[in-house]
C-alpha cells in the first residue's frame, strides 16, 4: 500500500514505493541499471533496493552523489544469462540476482520488481516465487508496443506459443483491465487479430476464440487485421504469443532498418543535429518497449520487464511504468478481472 | 514459349509475350488498368489483351494514342467484387472479366494473366480453370514484400490459413525456386519463421515443419525471427498464411502511419518537394506489393496479382514482374520443384 489513512479528511501521507531492481540484469549490468535507478529516484517518491554483486553495485553507486538514504544494496551471487535454461539456471543459482530480488518482492520488503535480465529467468522466478493468478498456466507479456500507436495494447507478446482459446480470452481480460487502468480507457474495445474482419475469417484458434469473446462481458468488437494497429479501431489487440513475438521483433527490426534508411536518405538535406533528432524519434516510434518496459501479466506481484538492451533511460522508463502500475493497484485489478472471467465462464458451463 | 529457334546459331526471334489483363479489376477499374497496360506496353515487347466492358475499355483506350495494333479488347460481362464469395461469384458470373481472362490464358491465347481484382476471385478462377500443381490444395501468394528488404521472399502471404507441415514444405520449395530464378540467388537460404532460433522454439506446426525442412534437399538454415526480415539471414522466409497476412497488412499500415509521421515531423525542415520525395520513398520502402505485384504460386499458368488499390504505375509494375516470370519460365520450374519435393518425400516414406 502506498497511501496511508485519510478517511477522516486528514492529509494523505504518501509512503514511498519500494522498488527492487535486478542490478545485474540487462546487457550492460550495473553500469546502466544503477544509473537508471538513480534517474528513477529523481522523478518519483521511491526507495530503491539494488540487488547484485555488492562490490560492482557499490562501485557504480560511488560514481554518483547519492546523498540521502533512499538507496540500499542487497547482495546476490551470480546471474542467469539469456543463453541459460531459465529453470535450470534458477535451480543452480538460488542466490542469483533475479531470485533474491523476486523474494524481496514476495516477502513484502518491496512493492515492485524491475528486471532488464533474461525474460525467461524473470518469468520463471516470478512464477516460482510469486505464483500465478488462478486459471493461467503461464504469465504473459503485453502493453502498448508502438510509439506510432501508443494507446493500442498487444497481448501476448511471446510467452504463450500454443494457446487454447480459453487462454486467449484471459489475454483479452488482462488487456482490458490494463487499458482501463493504465491508459484510462473506459470499456476498452477488444479486437481479435485475424486475417479478415468477418467472424469466419482466421485459423481454428481464432474462430474458437471469437465465440468465447462474443459470449464474454468484454467489449469485443470482432476481428481486426494487421493494419488495425494503426487505425485505432481497437484498444486491445489479442493474439497468441507466437504471432505477438514475431510482430514485436519484426517491428524492432523494421524500426532499426528504417532509421538507417532515413539517416542515409536525409543526410544531405538536414543538419547533423536535425538528422539525429529525426532518427531518434523514428526509433522511439518503433521501439516503445525499450523505453517504457512492460508488466509481466498474471503473476501475484508487480513485476516490470525491460528490454535487455536498455540503457539507463530505458531502466528509468521501466521504473516509471512500474511505479504507475503500483499506484493504480494494477495487480489486484488484474486478479479481479480474471476471477470474474472465470466465474462467468463456469456459470455458462453449468 | 517466347524465344523461337536459334539452335543453328541464327539470331533469336523474340515473339511478344501476350499479356491478358482483367481490365475491370482493382479499385479504379479501366481508368487505371488501361493506362497501366499501355505503360507496360512501352517497356516490353508485349501484346496486351484487355478483358472488360467493351465500351468502358474502349473509352479509356480512346484517351491515348495507341497507334499500333498491339492492343486488343475482349468483351466480358460483370465483375466479381471483393465483397462477393469468390466461388459463388464465378458461378453466377461465368462471363465476368476474371473468368474470361483466365480462360484466355488457359486456351493458350495469352502467356500471362495480370489481375488487380479480388484476390479471392482471381485465385478461385485460376484454380478452376488452370488447375493446381500436384500436391497442393490451394495456391499461395508470396514474394519480396518490403522495399527495405527487396531480396527477402515471404511465403505464404495469406492464402493458406491452417497449414499442415507438408504444405509449409511446399511453400519453402516454391520460395526457393522463385528466389533462384527471379532473384538469381544460388541455392537460396530457407528460414522458418519462429520465435527463437533453436530447433525447439516455435509452435507445434513450426516444430514439425522444422524436421521436414531438415530432411529436405533445400538449403534450410533453421528458424529465423521477426527481425530477420531485415538482417538478410535468409533469402526465403516461410510461414503460414495467417502469420504472413498479418505481417503484410501490418507492414502496409505501419508504412502509411510512418509516412504521415515523417511528413509532419519534417514539415518545417524540408521543402515541400523534398518532403514529398521522402514520404514517397518511405511508402515505397514499406509497400512493395503495391508497386510490383506478385505471382500466384501453384497454379498451372502465369498469373500475376496486384494490389486492388494500385494506380497505373502499380499495374505496369505487376506487368513487369509477370513478364520477367514468363521469360524465366517460372511456372515450369515451380512445377518441377514441387514434383522433385514430392518424389523425395515419397522415397523417404517408403
Amino acid at each position: 500500500m502506498q497511501k496511508v489513512g485519510d478517511k477522516g479528511g486528514a492529509p494523505i501521507r504518501v509512503v514511498p514505493i519500494r522498488v527492487v531492481i535486478d542490478a545485474m540484469g540487462g546487457d550492460y549490468g550495473p553500469a546502466e541499471t544503477v544509473k537508471g535507478a538513480l534517474q528513477g529516484l529523481q522523478s518519483h517518491n521511491i526507495e530503491v533496493i539494488l540487488v547484485g554483486d555488492q562490490q560492482q553495485v557499490e562501485t557504480e553507486l560511488s560514481r554518483y552523489d547519492v546523498g540521502n538514504s533512499k538507496v540500499s544494496v542487497v547482495p546476490s551471487v551470480g546471474k542467469i544469462g539469456d543463453d541459460e535454461h531459465p529453470l535450470e539456471g534458477l535451480r543452480h543459482k538460488p542466490k542469483s540476482s533475479i531470485m533474491v530480488a523476486t523474494k524481496l518482492l514476495k516477502s513484502g520488503k518491496a512493492d515492485l520488481l524491475v528486471s532488464m535480465g533474461s525474460t525467461g529467468a524473470s518469468m520463471a522466478s516470478a512464477v516460482l516465487v510469486l505464483g500465478l493468478m488462478d486459471g493461467l498456466e503461464r504469465p504473459c507479456i503485453g502493453g502498448p508496443f508502438l510509439g506510432l500507436a501508443p494507446r493500442t495494447v498487444l497481448l501476448d507478446m511471446g510467452t504463450n506459443i500454443d494457446c487454447r482459446p480459453q487462454l486467449m480470452l484471459s489475454f483479452a481480460t488482462l488487456g482490458s483491465v490494463f487499458a482501463h487502468k493504465f491508459l484510462d480507457i473506459e470499456n476498452p474495445r477488444i479486437g481479435l487479430l485475424s486475417v479478415g474482419s468477418e467472424a469466419a475469417k482466421g485459423n481454428r484458434q481464432v474462430q474458437e476464440t471469437y465465440s468465447l469473446l462474443q459470449e464474454s462481458q468484454l467489449n469485443f468488437i470482432g476481428n481486426v487485421e494487421g493494419m488495425d494497429f494503426f487505425t485505432g479501431r481497437a484498444d486491445v489487440i489479442v493474439c497468441d504469443g507466437f504471432v505477438g513475438n514475431i510482430l514485436m521483433k519484426f517491428t524492432e527490426g523494421f524500426g532499426t532498418a528504417l532509421s538507417r534508411f532515413v539517416e542515409k536518405r536525409l543526410a544531405s538535406s538536414l543538419s547533423p543535429e536535425d538528422l539525429a533528432g529525426v532518427t531518434s524519434d523514428l526509433w522511439q516510434m518503433t521501439n516503445m518497449p525499450r523505453t517504457m518496459g512492460g508488466p509481466l501479466f498474471g503473476v501475484n506481484g508487480a513485476v516490470m520487464l525491460g528490454h535487455g538492451s536498455c540503457l539507463a533511460a530505458g531502466v528509468a522508463g521501466a521504473i516509471n511504468t512500474g511505479v504507475r502500475c503500483v499506484q493504480l493497484g494494477l495487480v489486484d485489478s488484474l486478479r479481479e478481472g480474471l476471477s470474474q472471467q472465470h466465474s462467468e465462464t463456469s456459470i455458462r458451463v453449468k
